[in-house]
């Protein structure tokens, strides 16, 4: 299987850590089942891994991961809705306290849309209608802004499409309103290494890390 | 933020890792971009996530996370098709040289499917129709297995589904025949902690980890 | 082996990453030698290791670990100097730029130097000889202090003791003197997490981690 | 202080991980102290660091370092013996389970007593007394090794010294004699990444990893 033995090496090095040197965390997961506390819609990028960011250990984060890491609208029907059926399965099922929205810097989905809305439409059958949900976060842009400026602007506007669309779904609604779900929307700044949090209250993304 | 300061607290020890102790990584991630060779399919389970399995680092892995890891099939048109966006971007425009499906014992995903063929049928309105895109994987539940053994043959055989599907992208089947992408479907064991991959010149699972 | 499996199947998770994931690193350090730039006095204590408490990789540190963390006086002579041995191979052959001291709250060697001073001499053969190295450290204790106060008091005098006994070996002196090398003296507080150093100028000790 | 940002940077992700997102560990080694049940004795070279080649957590390994990880033999005395003390608190006051020399390939100190045996004397005031504690392994040189052999001959030799001088001390003999403490030998091959033990029954070094 070259090409993929490097993965292989790691997982032995995991089942190593995991399994044979201290098997107590999966030997609980396993007989528990897992309870996580916190999902996790973060982006496919591969430079934005939740678990890598996070520091956080197997059994802590429930994690959906798709481009530009975006919510859809609750749209229910016999279509196939990846997103919704994760977060359903995590609202519903495993009763997470907290939804976190993970975006970040130089986000390729975004780039997409930005190009989109400048006339750009590559030939893309899938990335072009599903990085349309945050179409309104290009509205952000301003002119004179730089490229890093308007990126950041569509990306935090897209993180707040994302959490109304999060408040769509009335399951989400519900818990939100009764105090057993926390909303979050996070941004990662690749350049920097610096988290931001939308804070509501300020009306505005706030370093928080 | 009451109950994610723990996150937060994770993020500090990751920056302080990774921009102010050893900064050449994610200096090189910014200014070159991301060029992951390997795309990863996962469950959304927190007790399987594929950095932390395969000890991985960051820019390594371009990962998609839904419920049971399932790919669906070829379906262009106007609706929002999460997965098949970042399975497109994977392979069209970072063309990854490996995908590899990564399916796990225990999967809630194929437990709520299997629900579903014994007639139970929760009030869930995304998780059904999304797990029925393996709904042929029910099929190879035989008499007389035990509930592990019957878990297990679905989550296989799921797999073998997603394999197929990502098969019925055109983009996806004609650089596996040109030797561009080479398909894999792999089976995480969380009780014994071994991994498995399928092979297909024997027609069966075969331990590889 | 009985009781050592756990380490071995430690040793195994460490050859997965460093040998057969990511062999670059040991290629590097068995081809080019070690070129360390900080020699690491630390104590034996299992909670005060430097490669985790420093989150230092493999060819970072060459460490001396011994009780109390303490540096003899220069005596050159016949007898066994294992500190002092390891001093100059570090300072004369390496040429680490940086010696750093790290002492550590709840130290059992100084609580044994505390002890000696209040008369209660235990029937150890070499311990008591061996922190005698700092006893000046115990005038340090006033009357009325805490035991936490009067502890940190010794700790921190004895960093002092060390930090003078190495200027006390001519290459060091030297060194210090041309500015190849330089000397350091941190104490790291096991009960809040936080780092101190000797600042020189200041005369005191103060935060910096 | 330069040269040392990134130790402290380090120590920061350290801080983040230990003190602020996962407490519990340090909360219990203050409070109950440390509990160890290895005493390991290994060389102070850079490349061979017993926390990151036994993948260990804090309280895990109580650690003596000296060049060519050597134990003096038992010689109580007014002198400081640096490592006689830390055998003896770890053996007497901390009562631990197993003492494992630990050895390696590409020793800088066996490197040095081979030298000295071929009448090279460099000018080093103490690491040549000291690594003449395990003058009797330069005997196990043959004629005609290469030198990779003859190396590994000579520190598995000096392996064997150190425990034969453990076992001089008298509280380290009986507590092997009544089961309470297990003594062992390794050796590590940075080259090739295996881990070897000396198997007292087979009289010979066996790989373990």
């Amino acid at each position: 299987m070259p090409g993929t033995e490097s993965l292989v090496a790691g997982f032995r090095a995991f089942r190593a850590t995991y399994f044979e040197q201290r098997p107590a965390l999966y030997e609980a997961l396993v007989k528990e089942g897992q309870h996580p506390e916190v999902l996790m819609i973060a982006c496919s990028d591969s430079r934005v891994d939740p678990a890598l960011l996070l520091n956080t250990q197997p059994g802590e984060l429930f994690v959906v991961r798709n481009v530009a890491n975006l919510v859809p609208p609750y749209q229910p029907g016999s279509h196939y809705h990846g997103t919704s059926a994760a977060l359903e399965f995590a609202v519903r099922d495993l009763q997470v306290r907290h939804a976190v929205v993970l975006g970040h810097s130089g986000c390729g989905g975004m780039r997409a849309l930005r190009a989109l809305r400048r006339g750009i439409r590559p030939e893309r059958e899938f990335i072009t209608p599903w990085v349309s949900i945050a179409a309104e976060a290009g509205e952000q842009v301003e002119d004179g802004q730089s490229d890093a400026e308007a990126e950041r602007a569509m990306e935090q506007a897209a993180l707040q499409v994302s959490l109304r669309n999060l408040r769509s779904f009335p399951w989400v609604r519900e818990r939100e309103a009764s105090g057993e779900l926390m909303l979050h929307a996070w941004w990662f700044d690749l350049r920097s290494g610096e988290l931001w949090a939308h804070d509501e209250a300020v009306g505005a993304f706030v370093r928080i890390g």
